[in-house]
């Protein structure tokens, strides 16, 4: 039931713990269930009258194919990192769109995963500090293994033992979006850049896969700004972002500017592993879309991105104040 | 450089082995090789004047999955066999995309690959007997586990252990062919129906995986069906399909019906693992679409295609002499 003639285009990321909850082991019975409560939220943005883009990230489940490649190895020949991120394009792709399929809604629209790759800098500073756990625990010496076979930089991780690190660069553009507006175009709810993109550079005019991960809330601004989506909706754990978390002084924000957001973000109001990357994919896509950027949890989705007031984190070029 | 102003659609049916060969273990490096050795036929076609879809097969791909999945329980989760097809999609779709994107070749359309569902009937004879052997091998004992455990049906196989086997349904639908023909329509080359396409029954008005697989040729009939292709391509490792074969009376098929090609495989003509499904995934799609349905070798794609004389076996449904 669309509330508006014109309708507007909304992208929306999905955690990968939206699949697997942290607590899960990824059971296949654990993801069917979860899909469907995502197929629910997803419906609700339906029914206010959107043309919805998914993204959904993969940490979990990138983290037990790493698991398995591991595990059978050197029976079965490991695929390298990009080759596992659009292993769980297909796989999650498939199952949040046979959710979506089976919502029964008479307003969905018919529904379509695509592969989709995005395109990093190889000069990206993030390839020359690699800073992104992936996979999993090792022992020293099998540490050492990876490291001396395949090239892998280890690092100890608080005690558990040590872990895979890679790059995690910015990205600069998706290679399909063209293809992803035609199917946004033609009525399609598209299911896209699944765990941030399998990341590729181009290096001498080809294009390679690279050993990265780029964060989903990014690709999923860059895919916003590519779509001239009018809306790019970050979903997280709470409702609203939050200024001085966990002091008498703590305020929700709901309507504010690009620029008051960053000055926030410098001001290191927003943790670097969880706000803060969020608080950047939001200004980014503002730098390139004047639309609208919202960050909120999942049940505020349909009030949060309509504007209502004390609901939800509304970003835009610049402040408007609801009256 | 098209010979013709309107383009014509063909669906290429491309074997796992032509991503994996027999004889490899399946490393990214090998498979890198044999996607722009594919790219470059391919782009054979494109040059040719033909718009089109590509289909493959994920035989060794989905073999290795099983394997990694198995040497990782229980601490990682196996998942069905619908999801190991889905994940090939991802994997193989994007490489073969990558592949073609970097053939350089100027008449290369964009390129996307889309997550393709398979509708089966569960009352497919397919489901009462088991006849598709995946996997690996296992032990008596590791194999009645498998049973006991997860109700898998196993099968002694040539004294080499115990296999695997899971229904081989006929395709009745692809779930996204309407989303496919979309990009078709705007000059995107598809990638699609990968392994045969994702297994999925309707059950009480729901979508849901099942444990099958589907032939990849009968998948990319339904799919060129549904296309309303101009042309099926099946690509094999002969030229044309041959009759008698191995006797002095052997003889190359060129231009055919598909009543003949029928009693052919009636008479018992073609093996039933190998040409037989060809055979028939050809007068499937013929029994749909006016088109031809084309069987022949990767490099003799386009003569045969293009119905010179001696060169592939082309099957229409009615008889069309080479004069």
């Amino acid at each position: 039931m669309s509330t508006t003639s014109v309708l507007r285009t909304v992208v929306i990321a999905l955690g990968g713990n939206a699949i697997t909850a942290e607590d899960q082991s990824g059971t296949y019975a654990e993801m069917l269930v979860n899909c469907q409560r995502m197929a629910k939220a997803v419906n609700a943005l339906v029914d206010g009258g959107w043309r919805v883009v998914v993204t959904h990230g993969n940490g979990p489940q990138v983290g037990n194919l790493s698991l398995q490649q591991g595990a059978a190895e050197p029976t079965v020949p490991a695929q390298p990192l990009s080759s596992l991120v659009a292993m769980t394009q297909g796989w999650l792709g498939g199952l949040i769109e046979l959710a979506l399929r089976n919502t029964g809604s008479a307003s969905m629209p018919p529904v379509v995963s695509v592969v989709t790759h995005v395109v990093v800098d190889p000069r990206d500073p993030g390839f020359l500090k690699l800073t992104k756990p992936i996979g999993p625990f090792y022992e020293k010496d099998a540490a050492q293994a990876r490291t001396d076979e395949l090239g892998w930089q280890m690092v100890e991780d608080s005690g558990r033992g040590y872990r895979r690190v890679v790059a995690s660069p910015h990205p600069v553009s998706m290679l399909e979006s063209d293809a992803i507006a035609t199917l946004v175009d033609k009525g399609f709810l598209v299911i896209a850049a699944g765990g941030g993109g399998v990341p590729v550079i181009r290096s001498q005019g080809l294009l390679q896969g690279v050993d990265a991960v780029v964060d989903k809330d990014r690709a999923a601004a860059i895919l916003a700004a590519q779509l001239k989506a009018d809306a790019l909706l970050l979903v997280t754990g709470v409702d609203s972002v939050l200024l001085d978390f966990g002091k008498p002084t703590q305020r929700a924000l709901h309507d504010v500017g690009a620029e008051e957001m960053l000055r926030h973000n410098d001001d290191g109001q927003f943790p670097s592993g969880s706000m803060g990357p969020k608080v950047e994919a939001a200004v980014e896509y503002l730098g390139q879309c004047n639309g609208q950027a919202v960050i909120t949890s999942v049940d505020k989705m349909v009030p949060a991105l309509e504007g209502m007031k004390g609901v939800g984190t509304r970003i835009r070029r610049t402040t408007v104040r609801v009256p």
